[in-house]
Order: C-alpha cells, then structure tokens, then sequence
C-alpha cells in the first residue's frame, strides 16, 4: 500500500481499518439486534407522539386533553394494520421491499420516484426529529442546557455520522443495549403508574411553570384532525424493517418479519401507556419540559435515580433512532443511483461497506434542519408527516397491485390487507396534508416534485452518455498511430529537465517550445539547452502579443493542420508544493493550458509531478 | 485560433481584443494626458480636503472654522516641498522612481517592502476614497439618492475595473477630457467667488439642515493637529507621477516633472482658493452636502447650470482619480512579484498589456472597504493617510541616501532638498499616527507589518524553489527509459476505447487493468476484450475489500518494486461534459486516482479527454 496523506490516516483513526468483502456476511442482524438497530426508530417515537397530541389539544384548553386517550386508539389501530400489511411486503420482498422497490415494480416510474423523493426526505427528518427530541429529554432533566440545544443536537449527528461511517456491524452491537434499555424502563414506567392508579396513590402533577400557549379556541373537528395528524407520528419508521430485510440472519423473511411484530407488541402498549397515563397525572405539555419527563417525575415521585434513568435511555434511543435512517438513506440512495437517477457517487461503496457519501449528504441535511428550526422537535413534526405517509401509501398500493398482477394462492385476502392498508394510510395522508401544509408540510409538498424533476434530469443524462459511450454496432475509426509531444518551456530548470526525460519515453517526436517574449532570456535558454535539452529540438515562438498561451495554441493548430493521424501531447511540470496553501504560488500556467484545451479533440494535457520538499 | 470558450467570449466582449507589442510605444502619454491620468488623484482631493478640514475644527464650534485658512496654507507649503521633492527623485529614477523602487535601492529590503506594503494599501483606499468623495458630489446634487450611496460607488468600481482592463491607451483619452474640464470649473468657481469678494456682493450661505455634529469641546493642540492631518489628503497622489516616468513620451523625466509641476500650480490656488471662500461664504460641513456643494451654491446663486456643471465634474475627475491607482496598483504589484514578494499571479500580463490579476484584487479591496465604510468619505480618511506619508518618508528619505551615495554634481543641495521633504513628510506621518490611530488608522498600522510578513514568506518560499530547480551544479539522474502504461477500466465502451488507442501511442508496455467485484461482469467484460481491447492485455485484480482503488494502487506498488528504470503512466478517460453542472456526474472515480498518487514519485496520470456532445 502507498504512503498515507494525512487525510486518510484522518480517516483511518475516525473510521477504522476496511473490512473484507469475505467477512460480509458476518455483520447480519439477529433478531434481537435488528429491533435494536431497524425498530429504535417507531419504538422511540413513543418518547415524543402523545406529546405532539397533547400541544394540539391543550390550543382548544386543558380540558380537551382527555380526547387523547381515544386518538391514541386509533392510531394504535392504524399502526397494527399498516405493521401486518408491511408483513406481506416482507415475505413478497425477500431482498428488501423498500416503497421505492414495490413502487417501481408495481405502479411505474413516476410512483417510485415519489415514494424516493420522499423516503430521502423522510430519512433526514428522521435524524433531525430523533435528535431533537433526544436533546429535548437531556434538557427536561437538566434545563440550565435549554439554550444549548442547537449544539447539541448538531453534536449527536457528529457522531452519529463518524459512527455510521466505520460500518454496520458495530453499530449493531452499540445500538442493541440502549434500545432495550428504553424499553424496560418505558413499559416499568407505565407498569408502576398503572399499579399506583390500580392502588390510588397517584397524585396530580401542578400545571407547569411555562406551559404552551392556550387559545381556548374551542374544540373544532380540524383541531381534532391536527391532533391525529400529529399522533401520527408515533407510525414513523414502521417501514425500515422491511426495507432492510437482506440485513438479517437466514431465513431473512422470517427474521425480519418476527421482528416487525415484536416492534408492534411493544410499542403499542408504550403508547397507549403513556397517552393515557398522562391524562392521569394531568400533564400538561410544557415549553421546556417534554411530556415523558412530567411524567416521569409524576410516577417516580420527583427526579430520583428512576427519573434520570427514564430520560437517560430516552435520550440514549432517540439518537439511536436516528441510526435507522444511518442504515437507510445509504442504502435506498445507492439503489437509485444503480438504477441511475441519483449521481453515481451515491453507487461507490466505502472501504468498510458503508455508502460514505449518503451518510455524508444525510447528516449535513439534518444538521441544517435542526439549526433552521432551531433544534424543536414539534416545529419539525409538520414536515416529518408527509414523507412517511406518501411512501406508505404507494408502498401499500403497489402491493395490492402485486397480488392482483401475480395470483399467487390466498392473493384476494392479502390483496386485502395491503388495500386496507392503502386506504388508511392514504386518508391520514390527505388529513396529515390539510391539516399541516401551512405549518411547513408545503415545504415537503414542494420539495418532492423538485426532487423527482432531479432524478429524471439525471437519469436522462446518464441515458444521453450511454447512447454516446455504446460499442454496440459501433466502428471505432482506427487508431491515431503518431503522437507529437510537446513540453512547454518557460526557463531552464530542474522540472523541466524532468518533464522532458518524462516526454522522451513517450514518443519519438518530442519537440520543447518556448514563448519569445525577451530576446535576451531567449539567447540564454538557446545556450542552455545544448547541456539541458536532452537531445530534444527547441521550437521557438514569436509572440506579437507577448502572450504566452497564444502562440502556443496557435502551433498546435499548425500541428493539427500538418498531418490528421496524431494526437498532440501537452507534458507540463507540475509542482506539488509541500504545504497545500503553497499552491497560491505555483500552476498557474498549467490551468491556463489546460483550460485552453480541454474541448479540443485528440489533444491530451498530462502533468509531470514534480514534488517540492519546502 | 482554436474555438472560444464561452468565458473568452465575454472577456473579449467586455475588454476588447489584444494589443500587439510593437504598438505599445504608441500608448505613451503626453503632457496633458498625462496630467490627466496621474495627477487627477492629487488635483481631485481638493474636493474633500477642504471639508476633512472643517469638519474637524466644527468640532471646537463654529467659530474654530477660522483656523482652516492657516492650515490650508501650511499644507499647501508642504505640498511645494514634496513636489520639489519629488521632482529629483524624477530625475534620478528615469525608469520609475516609486518609493519602493527608491528604498530598495538606497535604504534596503524591509524599508522597501514597508513602502510597498503602504503604498499598495495606499492605492487601495485611493479608489474607495476618490469614489466615495465622488458619489457625494452625486448625492449632494441629488440628495434623494443618498441612500444607495454603497450601490452606486460599487458600481463606479465596477465600471473602473472593466475599463481598466481593456487597457491604458484608452484611459488617456476617457480621462483627459474631465480632468481639464474640472480644473476649468474649479478656477472659475474660485474666480467668480473671489470676483465677488472684491465687489463685495458675497452672501453668507444659512447653516446647513443637517450640520455635522458640534461638540464646543474647546479648540486643543490636538484638535489642531488632527484637522491638519485631516487637511493633508490635498496631498495624496502626488508621487503617481514619479512612478509613472517610462509611462511618458520621450523625454520621459522631462515630462514627467513638467507634470509635476503643473499639478501644483493647479492643485495649491485651488485648494487655497476653496479653503478661504468657505470661509467668506461661512460654509458649515453637513452630513448630506459636501462642502465644494454648498460653496457652488453660494458663489453661483443657488442650484443652476454652473452649480450642477461643478458637482458633474466634481463626480467625474473623483471617480478619475482612482484610476491612479488601476495605473499604479498593478504596475507595482508586478514589479513586486518580479523581485519574488507576490505571487506569480501579479507578473503574468493580461492580453491587454494591463495587470489584470492586479486590477481584480484591487477593485476587489476596493468594494470590499466602500461596504464596511458604508461608502463615507469622512470613516475613510483615517485610513488613508498612513500608508500615503509612510512612502512618502521612505522615499524621500531613500532620495538623501541616493545624493550621499553618488555624489554627484550638486548633491549636497539636492540631498537637502529631499533631506528636509523626509523631515516634514516624516513629522505629518508622526502627527496624523498620533491624532487618526483610534479612528481607524490602527488598521493600517497593524496590515502594514502582516503584509511584510506575507511578502517575505513568498520570497522565501520561492527562493526555496529556485535552490530545489536549479541546474547549476546539478548532476541529473539518467533518464528512465521505460514507460509502463496501465489503463483502468471498468467497463467495455467507446471512451475506453479512445483512452487504449491512445494509450498505445505512449509505450509498448500498455496493460488494461481491471478491478473484480462482481464474477459475472468481470466475465462479460473478458468476452468484450477480444473485439474491443485493441489487443491491449487486460489484467483482472482481485478486491477482498470491495475497493476498486486499492487494488490498483497495490499493482502500482508491484510493478514499481519490479523494475527501477521506469515511469508508470496511468491513462484515464476523462468525460468533458456538455454543460458545466453535469460534472457532479461524472469523473469521480479519476479525481480520486489523481488525488491518490499525486504525492509518488515517478508516476504520472494523464486524462484522455472524451467530449459529451449532451
């Protein structure tokens, strides 16, 4: 291996040593690390989805709050229909049934590029609401971080991201702990306030010190709508386990569908826990402190050791979550890039079989989300919404399309499932949409068409280039045989002597050409050359116009002009400085020659290093 | 001529075509354009000396206002003393007897780089200074477009840059109609004031709306002393001409002294002239009207076609005068950069025998200073003076070193003569230090040793070079005689295609090189071969890591330790798309390839370019 730059040993050290291709198969995910790693993100959603019910609520006053509990129910409905018609697509989709995949497969085209557009999106919302929310446990429990809230956040996709890029396998192990950590204190959470009601020692928590701004507006069916839309949220992610099916242990489809449902017993008993247990403890949503904390404090009987650990391993998950869309984005980006409507740089794979830069461009999209909105989770939730229900919908409809196309035994009932699920999922959409365009969702609305012109813009060149790169029932003209090289000269110096022992070996006809601007510099090169020259013949040019670049351009053309079966060759020193801003002083030249003949066909420009050691 | 690019295009629309050597001859100025074009700086200050003089004094209270008389006459006594000052320096430097030229010759390398250093910042606050005093000529006509004050220096900026670069010739003739046309105007408003002095019809003007602020602090010494710091830009400009000498039609220093001369006979009665009848007319600065606004108003009874003809040449000769320094400005940064201070970049000349890379950093500090300043006439004085009496005392100063070097016919008295300019100069220098380095002053006085610093590190940067270039002594390894040409490819099409056939021209040992991740595209590609490789041996590289780099760079380390008497040339397609944003879809994997051997020795990657035609 050559020597490392500083840069890759940069590398090295944040990222780690590359792993063999023949060590692949190793990295598959259990059971129990895949909810670990693909489940973190709906299982964590519990942290922040009776909350963003209760701020929609608490706008009409503190009574309505008790339309929670209901909402709550059916949403944990929705999320079990959606969770079994996800189970089809697994079993249908054994190398991973992402809504892009079924999308295309199914529907056509344009459906597959929506549900993309908005997967992508819906993957970076996923990093910026996880974050927030996780930041927004750590400064429930310790408020004097309130103001620091931005740096925080844009600390944890940091390491989220270096993390990401030194591969799955550890992320698996890392994640696996937190995340059912989480779970054992959510559900003893909600197993010692169901006991304290079940006993009656519960004890209502006094209204908080800045709580959110109450209208008192009165309860309006679109109230109510807003509230749902918002609950919602509390399904995102469900579709990640069955995008990242190939990830897990023989037999994949069992595996991963196992796991989808062991994500949905355990959440929707954290859920409605949560939900109602809040109307319990008369928790009213406050600017500073989450729902989850009031709670908390409510049944731990204040910040003791219980307390802390609920907001620690709440914290802990929420940026775990955000780990979801690290597997994702990756994934679903290189896929489309495969199929060529994303640039090929999202295609390369690392060195340590993670896709570098989907997880660059993913952390660097979160991040401006999170300093936009300031790092607040329910700012961010309008946007979240319409991503996840618009891949859900098409992914749905693609199904039924599926069943219908392939009448494979038992395709009328999962038909239905999957048209079940369609339908649900694409009416929370049209009420996610009315009810939160003018909250930010039009942002989303917006962003999706611009994406999907993006994706067809690229396509359509990279379709352009393969019609022009084809060998097929091409002639190729015969090969050019004779190649005039050229080395220009502007003094007699080390590199040049360089460049021109470089030229020799390239062909017989090697000609130095030097720009005659200063009779007297001329005369002193002329004697120079006889020790210098290497034997190669010095052309010198006249240069009315005391251009340098010029008559050099113009040569070529003669040259051009002389004969039709050569290439002209361009050998020019290149100085590597030893200290990168040293660059400012040198190349100059080089550019220029370079830029002047960049669209000239049959003419090649190469640069002979020459390495400056200060 | 090969094909334009769309950048030449619009260079040559903008700045013209070039202008061949044997012409240059014919762009030397005569007398009266070259008073135009050098001396519009000082003759144009007499616009805003003036007024930087009462402005201070106003401070005192109206009465102080009396003293600017005597001061102006002090003043305009040094301004005869650094003219007869400078008129030896003409004399003794026929070639261009700039401060920097003059301290380097007599006084030695840091006073030289201290004076370039001042003088460059110097022509920098020339132009945002002269534009900014310009466009209050404007707004003092038009009071309504005062608010767009920055906008519309920038765009004079802007204006003097393209005009710049087009070339000198031109500049001669655009400049030497205003110039005269000011000095006609400012004669005559100083004629018809002090016609009207004697008849006794003069009217005192009624104080200003909008008065500069007065705080009746009591008259100082030092308020004194800053008033006539202020007072000192009359004098600013005057060494252009002595740097312009070889400018000048022969005989060069003749003219140029006459030029010289003539300026200051211009220069002092009309500063004089300004200065006594403000004071008759009872002129109070104004935050909106300049002073030379309000006196027009009062000598030609109100705002009629003299008054605007005055402020319309006022406004021209400014915006003029900074063209001093897009005459000086890249002339000495190219002199500069000869002697290895400054980068390269200000050596190499433009099509048009003009500086152009010194034009664009100057315009460029130019816009940026007028932006912070808020284009304020008065916020830039401060910064001013500095670097104009620090060359100013160098250069003298280096003139009395000259005298006692030579000894020359004469020198003792022309040794006094500049002996007691760089006593006065050197006392102004001392005065506006103390009284301007809390309003701003400071800055320059901290940007005159950074950019020494900058100036040295060059030189030694290149003079490290120069040693590691050298020939002299040199002993030059025997040339490698050997050529190994590797081709990577990574699919069969047309651009591979054109990268073997010319691959084939450079050496006799060309090898495809191929990187295995995938089995089945490695044998399609192995079946391709026979038609396509152009009897090329492809190599076939395994990558237990999946990388297609490493592999490569590995087989580079191979053939290195095989044999010690060759280059390896790696030959790439390079894709020359049709539009500049299709870049970010292509040429990703050959920038890394470059970027991964740029740093080892004997090896070369080379680009074949392939044209998209969309």
């Amino acid at each position: 291996m050559p020597e490392e730059g500083v840069l890759s040993q940069i590398k090295r050290f944040l990222v780690g040593h590359p792993i063999p291709s023949h060590l692949a198969h190793h990295e598959r995910l259990s059971r129990v690390t895949g909810l670990a790693v693909l489940s973190s993100d709906p299982l964590s959603s519990v942290a922040y989805a009776t909350e963003e019910i209760l701020r929609v609520l608490v706008i009409a006053g503190v009574a309505t709050l008790s339309f929670a509990s209901p909402i709550a129910v059916i949403i944990a409905a929705i999320l079990a229909i959606v969770v079994f018609s996800y189970r089809q697509t697994i079993h249908a989709y054994p190398g991973g049934g992402g809504a892009y995949l079924v999308a295309k497969d199914n529907i056509g085209s344009t459906a597959a590029l929506i549900a993309a557009a908005a997967l992508l999106i819906d993957y970076v919302l996923t990093v910026s609401v996880s974050i927030a929310a996780g930041v927004a446990a750590i400064t429930s429990a310790l408020p004097e971080w309130h103001l620091n809230r931005v740096e925080l956040a844009v600390g944890f996709v940091v390491i989220l991201a270096l993390g990401n890029l030194r591969g799955v396998r550890e992320s698996g192990r890392i994640f696996a702990l937190p995340t059912y950590f989480f779970i054992v204190s959510i559900l003893s959470l909600v197993a010692v306030g169901a006991w304290r009601v079940m006993t009656g020692t519960t004890q209502p928590l006094p209204p908080p010190d800045d709580p959110v701004h109450v209208a008192n507006s009165g309860l309006t069916l679109f109230l109510l709508l807003t509230a749902f839309s918002n609950g919602c949220t509390a399904m995102t992610g469900v579709e990640a386990v069955s995008d990242g099916v190939p990830a897990f242990k023989p037999p994949e489809p069992k595996n991963a569908a196992a796991t989808l449902v062991m994500m949905a017993c355990i959440s929707i008993p954290m859920f409605l826990g949560i939900t109602f247990l809040s109307q319990t403890y008369h928790v009213i949503p406050s600017e500073t402190e989450t729902v989850v904390s009031q709670l908390a404090r409510g049944v731990f009987n204040g910040r003791g050791f219980p307390y802390y650990a609920v907001q620690a391993v709440t914290m802990l998950i929420l940026v775990l979550a955000a780990n979801t869309a690290y597997a994702d984005f990756p994934r679903l980006s290189s896929i489309i890039a495969r199929d060529g409507y994303l640039p090929r740089q999202f295609m390369n794979q690392g060195d340590r079989l993670a896709f570098s830069n989907g997880i660059i461009v993913l952390s660097v999209f979160a991040i401006l989300l999170l300093v936009v909105f300031g790092g607040d989770t329910h700012a961010l939730i309008p946007l979240y919404m319409i991503g996840v229900f618009v891949s859900f919908t098409l992914s749905q409809a693609g199904m039924v399309m599926h069943w219908r196309r392939l009448r494979t035994p038992g395709w009328r009932s999962s038909a239905t499932i999957n048209g079940i699920g369609a339908i649900v999922t694409g009416i929370v959409l049209l009420v996610v949409a009315v009810t939160k365009a003018h909250e930010g969702a039009w942002i989303i609305m917006l962003l999706i068409p611009v994406l999907v012109v993006f994706f067809r813009v690229t396509h359509k060149h990279y379709r352009a280039v393969a019609a022009q790169l084809t060998l097929t029932g091409a002639v190729e003209p015969e090969a050019r045989r004779h190649n005039t090289v050229l080395v220009p000269v502007s003094g007699m110096q080390r590199a040049v002597v360089r460049a021109l022992d470089y030229a020799k070996t390239l062909s017989s006809d090697v000609r130095a050409v030097y720009v005659d601007v200063d009779p007297a510099a001329t005369e002193q090169l002329r004697r120079d050359w006889d020790k210098w020259g290497r034997g190669v013949p010095l052309v010198v040019l006249p240069s009315p116009y005391r251009s340098l670049l010029e008559p050099l351009l113009e040569y070529i053309e003669q040259i051009d002009a002389t004969r039709s079966d050569d290439y002209v060759t361009v050998v020019l020193p290149e100085f590597v400085p030893a200290r990168w801003w040293h660059h400012l002083f040198h190349n100059q030249r080089a550019l220029l020659i370079k830029g002047a003949l960049l669209f000239k066909p049959n003419t090649v420009v190469t640069s002979v290093p020459f390495h400056l050691a200060r």
